[in-house]
């Protein structure tokens, strides 16, 4: 005789284009609130710890979110001679500015978060990410970076823009008046860190985000990591900067002197991660500068 | 009122461990065969081309099949100085063979694929990626791979184990007898390149393919690239040689002389595949040896 049988069968999916499914197995719901800005989730996943998502897009796990904010912070401040201060756009998990905060030449971090709940929930549900809100180094800032940049006359020597995608909140921060104003706001070696989306899915944008960036820097380079939650797996970091070099620059001793833990970043995969597919660097030919062997 | 609609919803879906989905929008079913060792399906996704399955697993998309095939080819045939006899176990939709057949020196590539269904239908239906078994160069047999390099008197300069996961059909190919047998049959700069798993999903496993080669192989080395069809995005290849170095031997130079066109290969990336990341590199060390800068 047949059986009928039913289970909960949750599943956390982002779905690109109709076309290709990332799915997580979900154990349960942390958090879910409807912000001014987004729907906010904090989902705990059977295989990849606390999941965060914004309009249902995957922003973070607990199991590989160290990748992401270790190269978005170490590959700059480890470049940038005596990085001091440092502006974080976005970021409201805070996984970057723990990475930023190990830097000891840090001494003030300016974050500036649109979504204050974003912050409220990663620091009650992932705590291992949130961290950094504890360093007294840290001012966290509710508010428009766009808003920001543009009406404070503090100088930073690296600015990381750990956006979202360009849709919603995130559009803005994708535009080249914005990267004028960022570059204003920086030092005389300072460095702009942008998300680049993926090279896989997203090369057309990508061009269009550099060719943005182009007229305001004086360098303009590319580089990749891999990650587990993001469609493709391969994705991007822009690295502009007002004349320092990722590559010639940088001195892969300090790695070790600086005594930073890190889990993926190394001296190696620093200068790897220049190093792009020939469908990525013929693609941006013309647009970022050549590197040095 | 409430309406009750209905579509075709057609999906393949590659679960992992319950607990991880990767899945593509299918268009029509091309083929479908249950042959000795397998099921063989492709499909043509709505975003990825032609995608062949083998047990339900994805092995490859038109779409991005030129990464795995470039990568498990050009890295050792740049690397030996004089590549002429080639020898492919697995690989039988072709496209580890027509990467292979690329390179002038190449004389003669033996491919041994267990599966004649896979060969077939993979001529049939992904002729982008079969069209190699045209070349008068190659002489595919339809037998164990095992058996074969047990039995053959034949030397090669490369040997390019092109296999599916460790279960079913492809399980003797990642036995430490194997390897000693492939060992024997390599020339005196031979080198071996291994399809090696997931760094992300199964570092342990890894380990294991590394140790069973660690014996028969003067060096030893891991190196990834990134595809779109794997889980995790980021996969690895081991490469185990009589001695040469894949860094150290390896003249950039050669590969604009070449004339080869790829879209993933190229020097830079050649050399940064080389660099693993910082939870990779340390899980094997002691296990692959170390690379020069």
């Amino acid at each position: 005789m047949d059986e009928t049988t039913g289970t909960l069968d949750l599943w956390v999916r982002e779905i690109r284009k109709n076309s290709v499914s990332l799915a997580f197995r979900v154990e349960k719901t942390l958090f879910s609130g409807k912000s001014p800005f987004q729907q906010v989730d904090i989902v705990k996943t059977a295989s990849h710890g606390a999941m965060l998502l914004n309009d249902g897009m995957i922003m973070l796990s607990e199991r590989d979110e160290f990748i992401y904010h270790e190269m978005i912070a170490h590959v700059p401040l480890f470049v940038h001679p005596d990085p001091r201060r440092v502006l974080i756009i976005g970021g409201g998990d805070g996984g970057t500015a723990r990475e930023v905060l190990k830097h000891a030449t840090v001494e003030r971090v300016v974050l500036v978060e649109i979504d204050r709940m974003v912050v409220d929930a990663c620091r009650m549900h992932i705590p291992s990410v949130s961290g950094a809100f504890e360093d007294p180094r840290l001012t966290l800032l509710i508010d428009d970076g766009v808003r920001y940049v543009k009406g404070t006359d503090e100088r930073f020597d690296v600015v990381l823009i750990d956006s979202t995608d360009p849709v919603g909140p995130a559009e803005p921060l994708f535009d080249t008046a914005f990267y004028a104003n960022v570059a204003a706001r920086l030092t005389e070696n300072g460095i702009m860190i942008t998300q680049a989306e993926s090279p896989f899915y997203d090369p057309e944008f990508q061009a269009v985000i550099l060719s943005g960036q182009r007229p305001h820097f004086a360098r303009l380079h590319l580089y990749n990591f891999s990650n587990l939650t993001y469609p493709g797996g391969l994705w991007s970091f822009g690295f502009a900067s007002m004349g320092l070099c990722p590559i010639g620059d940088f001195d892969p001793g300090r790695v070790a002197r600086s005594g930073i833990r890190t889990r993926y970043h190394n001296p190696r995969i620093h200068r790897a991660a220049f190093s792009l597919p020939e469908f990525v660097g013929g693609n941006l030919s013309g647009l970022i500068d050549p590197l040095p062997d």
